[in-house]
């Protein structure tokens, strides 16, 4: 069953997930979709989220995907209730459901953090779901706005970076948390400089755990492929370096980045 | 002739330029635009940032505006040539062009620095105009793509945005400028700490130019107006607190932000 996985962002985040995919699932085909024209998500209304997300999936479908991984946190976090309903023949699997599991099964005092873009704070999400896992969690968030621009200008470490993520999580240390989701797909970039900050707090890296989880739907589908894996990228923009760009955050080359004009075809 | 000016940009940096306006300019209504949902325009291509920009025209001249500001490094970089060529009827002032002279004028060793966003520096177009003012002049620019995050998530005070913005300076430093543009409508918020980072070098805020030429063009049009002035803000996308943004932004407080869904009704 060589049919691609589609995996979507609103940009380039979401490749932290395709990285984790490739090293899990080395024999699936992936095909990604960033929608750097209209980045970031993070400051829109659930209305546009919706919209935006919809037109990606009737792209993906196109393209014959088999899966879809809604690789976006706050894509996540507003509407994937809404995006299940409007696709019920595809799978789509989402990064929270994945990190809400995982840092329900590894905290000991059930004290968890959550940091993420305004949207995915705002929409309470995490909280929700780790709620319905065990309603004596006690939950602390905190947007951290700076984070995604950090990494994508590259101040991965640096001492102003380090001071920004201490001030971003000092509220969260004094509540004794001693788990964090990492509720944002470029936070993973910065796992170190914020793994300094918070001492033996335990990180949630959901792609991690994303990958997991897409193994398990694909073996319990019977839609595992046994081909060679191969990679398409496409964005709704393209910026400078944008092939340089996917290749710092996958850590390897790829042959090209195409684009697609999402907002023209997709009503 | 009480007719409004219209003033738009990518954003809410553009009310920068308003605060300027209204302060030279107290009689004159104004229509501004802020395509909140498709910013940053910083990392688009020409053809996109072209696409939206006369959009956004389209519905200023339905809001009768007698003149029209492009409150937007970015756009103003890229494609303010042909946005006059689309619309020859209305005079369409940018904020580049009043930037680039005012710099020429208070130069003196003819060593300039520039910084704005991606897109604004890799245009050149700072460049090209200084160098049409004074063909001896030397000009340095540096992208600095935090400051836009930094102004809006508050970091206006902060050591972190001090070591970012030596971090950032440090090259132009070395090429001993005495004048730097702050090429992006969002800066000003940063004046503070860069002047304290540069020392005494000549800051440029091209908002106070745009004013100047504003009510230059007026009076020779005999567009002025004598009555009192009515604001008016819309935006593409309502992220959360936006009327209290623009207020922060004005120092003043305004009545409603109203949306409107460009890019459904100009195509």
């Amino acid at each position: 069953m060589n049919r691609p996985i589609g995996i979507f962002d609103s940009g380039v985040g979401g490749l932290t997930i395709v990285k984790e995919v490739i090293k899990q699932l080395p024999k699936e085909s992936i095909v990604y979709f960033g929608d750097t024209a209209r980045l970031p998500y993070g400051s829109k209304s659930k209305e546009d989220i919706t919209k935006f997300s919809s037109q990606i999936i009737k792209f993906l479908l196109e393209q014959n995907v088999k899966l879809i991984i809604v690789a976006c946190n706050t894509i996540n976090a507003n509407c994937i209730y809404e995006l299940r309903n409007m696709f019920p023949h595809v799978d789509i699997i989402g990064v929270v459901d994945a990190g809400t599991k995982m840092a329900s099964n590894v905290t000991i005092n059930g004290r968890i953090g959550i940091i993420g873009t305004q949207a995915t704070i705002i929409s309470n999400m995490y909280e929700q779901l780790l709620k319905k896992n065990n309603s004596n969690f006690k939950i602390y968030s905190k947007a951290c706005p700076l984070f995604v621009p950090l990494v994508e200008d590259g101040w991965i470490n640096h001492l102003a970076t380090h001071l920004i993520t201490e001030h971003y999580l000092d509220a969260l240390l004094q509540k004794n948390i001693d788990t964090l989701i990492l509720g944002c797909t470029h936070y993973p970039m910065l796992a170190e400089v914020i793994q300094e900050v918070v001492g033996d707090v335990m990180l949630i890296n959901p792609a991690i755990e994303v990958a997991k989880s897409t193994k398990t739907v694909l073996q319990n589908l019977n839609l595992e492929s046994q081909k060679n894996a191969t990679y398409s990228f496409y964005v709704s923009a393209q910026p400078s370096n944008m092939k340089k760009t996917v290749e710092t955050f996958l850590g390897c080359s790829i042959d090209k980045v195409s684009t697609v004009e999402i907002d023209k075809y997709y009503l």
